[in-house]
């Protein structure tokens, strides 16, 4: 536990959430500031941060529980479809820095959209060396 | 596979791709439409779609690959901060209907936002029956 970590105390009970899921080593709750009302957050128990500094096994029961969400958000609240996320860093607009993945049910109806501006790159060359660096920074 | 879907035509190697990683089940390749240079996806060669439709045990292999991305793109693009991102259905933003996640690196100077516009519950009891709905339709 990170002691002034908000979602920690939320994992511990110190801090007060909207629970809709819960095991051993995972917790679901609803997003306050919902970007579509239904936003569920699914947390480890355990503090860790970011993505890459998450264990392998962490994410994998994080990722079984973000689907059993996603089903219940599919069934409960009749989505029409779903949004998954996960940011790290401020940049990526991560604000609490203990992993999280969101669970965003969407509606035609909900208004919604994440902006998702498709770029190109000056040419095949150009996208050649980018796949070619984290190519060989995989490890 | 199937028969029509670019993804699985790009597994099987019948379409080109600026590949990243290879493994048995999965493979890590060059968005051709980056919403910021160096934006990679995810896929399984097997055809499945949506998240609720995938296996979990497809999805554990998945998310570990995320995670070897995501530290691939930190060390070889030295990117600041990183989004991960997983669509479901048209009214998501999902264009190919083969399960994929994004892994976005960001950077101070990368200009994007994703518009992440947090509303609010009407009160406390309307988060509660949002909470419940889903609760109750966890299996």
């Amino acid at each position: 536990m990170s002691a002034d970590c908000i979602f920690c105390k939320i994992a511990a009970g110190a801090l007060p959430s909207a629970k809709v899921y819960e095991d051993e080593d995972t917790l679901a709750f609803m997003d306050i500031g919902p970007v579509v009302k239904g936003h569920t957050l699914v947390i480890p128990k355990q503090h860790y941060d970011p993505i890459t500094g998450t264990p392998p096994e962490v994410l994998q029961k994080l990722i079984v529980v973000v689907q059993k969400i996603a089903a219940a958000q599919f069934r409960g609240l009749a989505a029409d479809g779903l949004n998954v996320s996960q940011a790290n860093g401020k940049v990526a607009g991560q604000i609490i820095p203990h992993i999280h993945f969101h669970v965003i049910p969407r509606f035609h109806s909900d208004g919604h959209s994440f902006s998702w501006a498709a770029k190109k790159y000056d040419d095949a060359q150009e996208m050649a060396q980018f796949a070619g660096k984290i190519r060989d920074a995989i490890r």
